[in-house]
């Protein structure tokens, strides 16, 4: 999407290759909200490293980064001894699949890469179908957002008030994003509408990456407390909320997804609001039979009692974002990454095949690539 | 409630008045949970100056403040003219009434101590009523939260997962709180139990004032983001819910409290855990007949757009917090202060008098002050 440098609004992805340089170039999203910045990775070391320290962060953005990486690899290969450069491929996937162990994405996306590379006799034609399948994979991932867009941004209409959680944007997929996919093609369409980001407590994506991100295309939008939809709900300024998902179960229709999520659910349900869920169909899991066995990650202690942030009254130019200690520092903390939101709450599942009831999803399976 | 001061556990009241300087001692506010310190003011200026900035917060505190701040300025006039010092009292009541225009406990407080002055006959007489009757009203502040503490400790269970809001704390009133009265005599009684304390964005009062009162009184507790206790909810890890309210309708039982209330009413309701309000009398407006004419406070964008903290690796003893902004600096936010929620979702009302329903609020006013 766009990003305004120096006064100019240029299209950027989160992802983009240099083949000339062997080189990935990544938008380094731990300075934004405060800093836009592209950093290069040289090889392939450097690209994992991109994905452990979260430079690149979110499950289509680091998809293709893995896929780039691994072709990134490949091409750093020289010589013409088939075995040997098998042997190397192995180590670039077991280290780039290392970067994110518990991430199933940049596993997916290398296996597809490695899939296309078999085809090819040599090596340095393995190397071209390397980089050729990375491409389609960065460029597939763009199209089923800017599906999910088409079908949604049916749902906006003139006037709305939206709700989103957290950053399903541009941001974590190479471009347009899921959540974020209606709203900008709405806009693109000349649609006017207000979004309220919930901030999205503890690591406040909603106000640092989704307001960003809407900051830069223009669209009218606030930041609100996670405390405050409820309220906004209740006095009727609250249209519609549509959400990302990190996990969607086929066989259910249940939906994992950030911290919170559930909460806003509940709520829009109770107010007869619509509740809408975008993805790819890449979080799709056709296997899991209850949300119950989702296994929900209880992260740090330190995201809850503190929040990263910068002086207010910095001169620096682009400063740097960090950590301020906010609970009695005596007290733990409890803190659940995510939470599950059943079938019954969701009014629709915005899919690049289309909206679909979740508990349609299985019925549609061979629509949804299971 | 007991603090910890040098590996010493001490009682303390929110407010204390020191007869022979005529000096207020209150707890600085603003330092917790990095910092506990007395601070006194000498006059009433002072006074006024410490609820206008914030020193001493919540509606129990500042009512006691107001009262012997109005003694504090009885008591510094020299003289035996009546009409002069009717005079003086009407400056001081003005004076202190400023300093919070809208909250309307101050006013209620020094009402009732000017009530009893006026039983004195000579100057000397008034003096003295007035610091009598400002000791009665903070004694009966706490009296009623030890009462409130008395009644609701029933519904306290070992093992249970009590959740709350805000602060309700000992820290919003001279000594015990309201949410939190229940908490401590339970406590003090000898049951085991946990309690989650909700940050509570934007301010975090949770995580800063709540945890610290927890923790000073060895009661065991964790603290949440607001997004989790759907989740907590959900997964069967919560009891009971314990929240304050700044206003309740004698004649409907909403309750207006601290944004995200209704959110966890809205939960609460969902799981069949029960939730309760904890209240002083002072608290019920008898008059108003829509919860939805409640108005609500559009507080500042600052709060939502960034947060409080100290620098975690601070070397200095006792670190004064200060604002970091969080979130992209092009964007704005909205930021209701309270919301309210209606009697459906109200278990109970914990009152000094006992415990209701929130519909029979009314049926009960006698009781209940009205």
């Amino acid at each position: 999407m766009n990003v305004r440098v120096n006064g100019k609004s240029r299209h950027y992805r989160t992802v983009t290759f240099d083949a000339d340089k062997n080189a990935l170039m990544l938008i380094e999203q731990r300075l934004l909200p405060h800093q836009f910045k592209i950093v290069g990775t040289r090889n392939f070391h450097e690209t994992a490293a991109a994905i452990k320290d979260m430079i690149v962060r979110g499950a289509g953005a680091i998809g293709a980064t893995a896929a780039y990486g691994l072709a990134q690899g490949a091409r750093a290969f020289h010589g013409n001894d088939l075995r040997k450069f098998a042997k190397h491929i192995d180590t670039v996937y077991q280290t780039l699949k290392a970067a994110r162990p518990t991430a199933v994405d940049p596993v997916n996306a290398m296996n597809d890469v490695r899939r296309h590379m078999s085809r090819g006799e040599t090596v340095e034609e393995q190397q071209a179908l390397a980089l050729a399948s990375a491409e389609e994979f960065a460029n597939e991932d763009v199209a089923h957002c800017r599906a999910i867009g088409e079908h949604g941004s049916k749902l906006v209409r003139n006037g709305m008030r939206v709700l989103t959680h957290c950053n399903a944007g541009w941001l974590a997929f190479v471009d347009i994003g899921s959540a974020t996919a209606p709203i900008y093609a709405a806009h693109a369409a000349g649609k006017k509408f207000h979004v309220f980001c919930d901030e999205t407590r503890p690591r406040c994506q909603g106000a640092t990456l989704t307001a960003w991100e809407l900051a830069q295309e223009g669209v009218s939008h606030q930041v609100i407390s996670d405390n405050a939809a409820g309220h906004l709900m209740q006095r009727g300024e609250i249209d519609m909320v549509i959400v990302g998902s990190d996990r969607t179960l086929g066989r259910t229709g249940e939906v994992a997804n950030k911290i919170g999520t559930y909460t806003k659910a509940v709520l829009a349900k109770r107010h007869g609001i619509p509740f809408y869920v975008a993805i790819p169909l890449s979080t799709i899991d056709w296997n899991l039979r209850k949300g119950r066995d989702i296994p929900i990650e209880e992260r740090s202690e330190t995201e809850i009692l503190g929040a990263w942030g910068i002086d207010s009254s910095s001169k620096i130019r682009n400063p740097k974002s960090r950590y301020v200690r906010i609970a009695n520092p005596t007290s733990g903390a409890r803190n659940p990454g995510f939470d599950v939101t059943p079938a019954e709450l969701i009014t629709g599942i915005i899919t690049p095949a289309g909206i679909f009831k979740p508990q349609d999803l299985w019925k549609h399976r061979g629509k949804l690539g299971a």
